[in-house]
């Protein structure tokens, strides 16, 4: 029987994660945290699967995606489209699967415009502030569900 | 001698139309409005065509385009971009094809954010609230301009 | 059997209509809206009555002889009244009657406080921007209710 | 010798009241609630008087009425006119007979547009939420001053 | 030949002038006002007309006459409607009629809520402050355009 | 049988009443007013009990004591709490026992910041403004839930 | 006996009034205007004394000025300063002597921070909109003080 | 070797979790929490304490409390006081322990006032939405710093 | 014959000056500054009184507290409290004793909520931004009232 | 060896000082405020100078001049400019001579508008509502700077 | 030895330079601006490269192109997404490559929603309102980094 | 024939240019910026001056005198009036004269009230953020023009 799969889906700038502004967002790439989150949801029971897109038209076709697939959940890191994207709440809202939302750092901690969230209105739930931890976290909460 | 072009410019998560919500959005999906569009536009003498797209480039893309290949008109839902893009907004105003803005459900009955349209300023005028009529209210209007 | 009502509520201003900035309005009268709202009426098996007033209190009177009477929908173009007055959102609610909301120009090509519409959270649906077509539309759209 | 007048003024759609949205403001009419209000004032010594109209300016004119026949409280529910009419604040202030604010639901539980009070500002007081009661302590409240 | 009009509309209150907060608004009544500006206004050739009410919609009404009846100029004193009447501000922009604003009192000097006019941006010019005598330099005003 | 216990709440500073400001809060000290509900709600048949607390971690406590206590409803004069105090809307919706909020005075009447009330929204209703009249006309309004 | 003085006090760009912008502030210069209020002026009794100045401790050293020459009034065009200056209200509020403000043209049918005035809050009363007219009306109101 | 302290700080009305509406904070009590807590927490090599307090201060206390004591981490779910108290961002930043911000229900998705964190600018990261389980995770969150 | 009192009530977070933020705050503790202000109260014939707590309810406590041992002055730091407590602005008008507001820090030097003061509207003076200089200037203020 | 320089800079309506509401600046002029200060300078060992301006300009030079002269600190009472100078904001970022704001009466007792100053942020510290006296302890904590 | 490389990227409806507006944007295209920009930089050492998209996530992606292949600077032209994009701002931050931020018309000359740029505050500097001579003046300025 | 004269103006606070926060502003003077500009103006066929004042209205001033001398054109380095200065954009506005708005660091780039530049919206362009470069730069841009 397949294993369920758990959609991670980043968006602007994730693609530059421990290349950029280590002091913010650690020294772990993208692909470290996938290594991590797959070798984690293994031992869960669960497929991992990661993307990183720059275009905010991607993540929604991610969502849609995790929909048509029959995914267990979607741990979703938007980035800057966090702040912006009406379109990302819509999407959530448009699907069944249950959407967690992850941040490395702690968004309240930062600039005003960073503490308004589009996605944490339809999340299930959100954990930030743990760096690369923020999505192993999420993987358990996911499990759990 | 060809057919006057009216196009329907869809965005974000309007591919879900049917499966998603629909207590708020009817159990049409795009393609029966399509249908329902094309008989009738075909009846008053315009060729309709449909598209729908995630990415709010593809939207300003296909303004460009209805100038391109002079169009009679849009229609243009442009779901959760018209709330935050002020791209499109240019790109109506960019262009001397007229615009008309529809929307399934009522916006200003929905949530705050969802009061602001960044469409309306620049479109020839707003059909909002009669579910799928909304389209074929607006391709009457279209074909009088 | 007598026709089914179909009243057209017009607020203030209303009634220079033709007369007042016909870049803005348009060079119809509402006398000339009445009569061809009138005929589409009949093609459609609905009575037309139309109505203008000054008065804020006199529109909300109408709301109720709407109900009163049984009507099948309201056209309500309720010109500067839409954007001040919390009375004729309470009357929408408080009739069962559908309102569609009707706007001869586009209230948001205009100033900022044409964006705001009492109206609108509790209509049916709105129109605007099509001149003295959006009364007509308008109607098609109340004949499919 | 004469009894002391006690004036009640209601405002826009409370002619519907007891029809209209029951599960919001009861199932008594203004009719039913003008008895109570009668009998009750009888009993302290006190004639009622109820009025009601969807005119803004119909309630300025009845505070103005209240200062004329020397009337010893007006009892003033106001409905949506209280949210937006300045003119009601300045007539309150323009007479001297003090002013108790009715209302049958607690407008402070409700949309945030019912939060701002033109009344209360100049009112002797506020009762709001007991539905029909409210009048009732209204007219207690007004026995004792 | 018959004399050009002077139009004088009153909103809601001044008609208890003189008999209402005398500090603030002075103790001279409408009728004492009238008189003056009738005396006054012989003297320049013009008939005055004074007229006080409590309705928003008569306003809008007199501003209509006004234009109907080629009247030389409106004064208007709109009270508490200055505040909240964009009915107000459309009618003055949909007559040819000029219009000056009158305050007895300077609204600047008094509560946030009476520094929005609704008025002023539609008129000619503003006079407040004076008294009485508002009234009588407006109609000075009035004679020279 | 015992007699349904009726919980009297109030807050901050209300323990210097009729010694502090008697031009806004009268010379009725807490006990006079405690006596007189007492009296009139042993003619109800309600045990009457007053607190007084200027912590607002007390006032929680004691809504959370009212339902311990099966209690019949709550009068609250939350004092400034009212106008700061998240936690005591969360207390009252926390709750089944009816909170009924009281104020001597009329606190719309006086500065901005006591026009947010954060017991109104979950509270039965409001009565405010007739001093110690205002406890016993939330007796009256409590006797009859 | 020495006339009385009225100091007419201009503040920044005035005096480029009849080269700046005709269309909007006519093209009368400082020069005709200081003609036609000393020929008025002399005619009522008063000496006139006209001031312009680019700077706002100019504009407060007059108005202290007239305090200490007991001058009978001061009208006061702040020009831009009327929008941003705090020290003229604190300086009309520091004298006794009347300060009426005058635009020539009506700030409220210009950009939005024109239709905030620091010299109104402290001025006996305002009159705007009237041309080189606001100055003479000024000075006729002065004159009745 | 004594345990290292996590030390859990639980704020106004949570004393009534699991009996207060259930629909939103699930039917977990605090006991409970406390008791899966304790052997997560146990088994992690942590002594776990659970405190409650419906006062402010017992928070600010208990946040000195922590750094006296040397814990570890601290998680600290403030209740309503996450969105009013300026104290305890304060207490946070004054104490070296790290603290951990932790909702049961997801603020986010809920009134307005509640996406306002005094606690999330000092805190080391937050973890909503997760019911009881949140609490789980912070501690395992805590384990890794 | 006793001296009179001079009392100093200090709020959240102040037990943990001298060893929290020093930058901010300085190395000087509570009980240092007491000493200090002992030893200089005595020279100007006062008994000086210093008191902590983390409860906002005690510093109310603490305000009516001075009035009923008819202290001289009150030096009040109220923290975090300063910002958000309408109880100790209510609690300081309450009172007749003088309060002075006292800060180590400039709050307007640092966030933008610490630029909000609701002790200040109604304190004698305020003094901020000499660390614990700013007590001893406080005193050096209440002597001399 | 000359001593060292305390400049002490006023601005805009403070010549007035004495003449003007004594009721809120007190009867002490600036010449009174200027000798009590030199006096007491002298005393502690420092040259006293003190200038008044009602031009901004001259404020912004002062403190410059303050710097060239290598003072040891400026008291500065900016007025109304206290308001509205981000000049002397930047002035005083500007130069390192340190800077107490200092004021008469206390302006969070006064209209909002002078709740915001420009020269907090900037400022050592501040001093504010001891009338003349503020100056007298602004000139301690600057000697013990 | 290879030149340095100056990346010119443009973003939406852009493509349109020279056809749509040429009132406010000019009549030289893209092509004609990129062949000067060309010329320019090969007299002053580099290589210019052009590029438009309409797609948000297209100008991110070559923000971070720029950083890969090791660009002088970066000048951006975002069009509407310089007034929506925060994906852009944490690009720029995210790469070394110092970004100008161009445009062709002035933006606070223009609509308010214009005045709000999120790539202002990470770019090295700004040229605004030159037409043409913007990109050309921007090229200068890279020049000199 | 005389050359054609640059005036450039230069606001509050840059007398001190190079001697103050030489890591924001840079450690050239004002004379060394002059130097340069001399230069490359004589270069370029132009007269350049440069001034200084920190009074508002010498600005005012020195822009009526470049209309009155007939100058090619002014660039413009208002300071901190650029944030506060309505009297600046009405000179600006008044002139003939193209005005080039200048800033050595970015205001975006900094707090937030130097967003708003009341210079902008009257200016032909902005260039902002290359320290004396920026000068140099808007010399070119004006000598285009």
């Amino acid at each position: 029987m397949p294993e369920k799969l758990i959609l991670v889906l980043n968006g602007p700038n994730l693609n530059l994660l421990g290349k950029r502004e280590p002091g913010i967002y650690g020294s772990a790439t993208l692909d470290d945290i996938g290594a991590a989150l797959t070798e984690r949801g293994t031992a869960l029971g669960f497929a991992v699967e990661v993307r990183q897109s720059n275009h905010e038209g991607d993540l929604v076709d991610g969502l849609h995606d995790a929909q048509a697939r029959g995914a267990h959940a979607v741990l979703l890191n938007a980035g800057a489209y966090t702040h912006t994207s009406v379109a990302l709440l819509d999407a959530i809202r448009a699907i069944e699967v249950p959407v967690i939302e992850v941040h490395l750092s702690n968004p309240h901690a930062r600039e005003a415009f960073r503490h308004t969230s589009w996605v944490a209105p339809a999340a299930k739930g959100t954990i930030a502030g743990f760096g690369a931890d923020s999505y192993l976290l999420a993987l358990e909460a996911a499990a759990r569900l």
